[in-house]
């Protein structure tokens, strides 16, 4: 019932920042923490969740592949033993900072490669699944791909959610490029808003297709992302959870 | 009452093995398991848990600086809060592997270099306290140094230990080697009995000191730590708790 | 004119130990010298290659995807700009230790996962090429895939290998395992010879295919790589270049 | 005969930038490029020195602790062999990137805390000279410090700078910072033009000092570094070699 916007996040790293979450944090309901292994330290992790925690944001574990040089945007070829072990250290390493303040984890969304890997194969699918029954939290992901069969037939509570600030290909596929760019928050906001009244979405060479979420993602990497969080939320505030 | 031998186990990495723990663990009481930081994989991790919960084993974190290529045997100038957040990280990653087994985190003790460092600065001290101190944990250590000291003063249970598989200066302290070397089991039997009997141990040069320890330690990178571990339990027996 | 035997080698890593080197580099003419990226470190790096001076034994780089923990025999998504930025990284490094040695660069030869994404992707096989170019060394690789083909139409000098420790499939395709077993060397020596005299290898369902090859290839992290080379060498030595 | 301004650079890693290095380039003419250690990957280093080359800028080493987390600014207890092998690996890593774009080696300048240790411990001087010399190229560093005093008695050129972008301590040693913060142009310009008029330069409680040196440097990642290598420039035309 109602719909909420979740943000990948705490994308920093060392030295380096990434994105002005502190901007973010005000409108959005859920944030998709990094976990160490495409980006945050963890004293990066440590602040992010004490600022989710400031600004009653819930907070779900953003594991990834090991790839910090790649941002995560790059698959690899890893057993399901071994990535839901991969995938587990990461959950695990988030639930520390959230033990210590005091939150519980919301729920386990892939990050990059690895969620584009568990839309198309099936073993990486069930990898995560396999590290976030361990907690049986949720995981969010698209609807109509492995993530929902697998996820759903182990018995998680599966949320979609719907990018309105990266495309779809002509089949409706999720686009995941290396590097985003910045987005007119006022098109992210009709594209939101079409999904929630006409539950539709359009790919990228202007053919529409059904789309119905539970969540709408932005990306703290997104050059514009504070500003696009802001409209984003005034747009689907008649529908927010 | 009664004394437990801890091993400082699970230091494969990848491809690599270190140490035969499936060796050690008939004959101790606790594990202490890398993280991650010196060693260990997500995938060693696990199966180390997994091994320890077979046995009976009972499992703290193992946190180290952040040094693989050391194995967590170089001493790094990290400021409290870095630290905290990274000894945290890796009792979170560990937990994860802990929860998935239904096992309760048992104790933390640091590795290597962050160990020593421990003892002799007070804000190292203070920063594995304050990871310790989100689960409340008892932290295993030396007494006599800054370990004891910090850690009680902030209401953490202490653990003393006795380490029979290296060696003492002549002022009594550790000497934590890069590198360990095999060990006469009978004669580190021998150093446990006399420290249970009489309070004493003796330093490299021949002096006695005094030492009271509730745990005695050994490394499962000495060369011959399972049958070193196997001839200690059996000297120690009448203690063990 | 003749062959020669290479062996991947220099794999440990820290305190982690991997291979027989020492025994294996009396019985070999090439090393294929790990670059840090799949396994070892610099001061493991220094210790091969002065190893390998001491023995007259020619030195390549073996340059990976960067996969410690999988010990590069995992499939990355690499595009070929970084990619060969990567080799090159690994080239280059591996010149500074040959340099202070007084040795030259022999060759390039991809590693595990990296070796095999070469021969059936083109842009893997370029990226390689594209580093090995800067030094005008030949490459190692298998003869009838992109190896051979990409390698020729960028003028560099192609050798093709034959492995004599691990098997091919029913296509004739080298099976590349994450981990190696213990090889039978009477058998290794006679598929060599075989090789040397019929130009003949047998698949792993036991077919005979064409095989010719100027490099006969072991690896070091096969259990009894040493008494494998010491046994292939005599076999061979009618054939040694 | 004649200053020039060499500046730290090539600092970003992956999809993390750091410092406006095209900015800065028209106004140096020694860049001090990273290699990995503690920022930069291959695809950074290769594009950092075709960006040198285009402008006509010699490139020297600018290796680090590895230490990626904490950008090479957190001192660490490596041995000497340990050291000088892990600062011949980045040096020869650049130089793969040298060799592509047909360019010298020019000199090495050890970055952060390994700068920081090389004035105060022997055998970190001595490291970095073990590496520097294989290529026989200057090192950069501070006067009147272990790097001086080492370095020339190993046969090396030294040559001295002076960082107007830092402050000294009342004891006229420089305060390595873990991050920078902007400065204002004018004031380091001035800074410079005392240095090269009246060899004096001004501890942080405001004593003069002795200061000759042959190179003023800045840091890529000082904030407004661009704008200030410009009026730096400016100020000391007359004086550039």
């Amino acid at each position: 019932m109602g719909v909420v916007i979740n943000c990948d996040m705490g994308e920093g790293y060392g030295l380096y920042s990434c994105g002005d979450d502190a901007g973010i944090m005000p409108h959005i309901q859920i944030g998709n923490v990094a976990c160490g292994f495409h980006a945050a330290d963890p004293v990066v992790m440590s602040k992010t969740v004490r600022l989710a925690a400031e600004h009653g944001v819930a907070v779900g574990a953003h594991p990834s592949f090991p790839d910090l040089q790649g941002f995560g945007r790059r698959d690899m070829a890893m057993g399901r033993e071994e990535l839901s072990a991969c995938v587990l250290y990461q959950i695990g390493a988030l639930k520390g900072f959230l033990d210590a303040a005091g939150m519980k984890l919301n729920h386990v969304k892939p990050h990059g490669a690895l969620y584009g890997a568990a839309m198309r194969r099936e073993e990486v699918a069930h990898a995560v699944a396999d590290a976030a029954q361990v907690y049986g939290v949720p995981v969010v992901g698209m609807a109509g791909t492995l993530h929902e069969k697998v996820y759903r037939a182990r018995g998680l509570t599966f949320i979609s959610e719907y990018y309105v600030d990266l495309d779809y290909d002509a089949s409706g596929a999720l686009i995941i490029t290396r590097e985003h760019e910045a987005r007119d928050p006022a098109e992210a906001a009709r594209r939101a808003v079409r999904m929630l009244t006409e539950g539709k979405a359009v790919t990228i060479d202007g053919r529409d297709f059904d789309m119905k979420a539970e969540t709408i993602c932005i990306h703290s990497d997104t050059p514009n992302a504070a500003e696009l969080a802001r409209v984003l939320k005034e747009a689907v505030r008649p529908w927010l959870a």
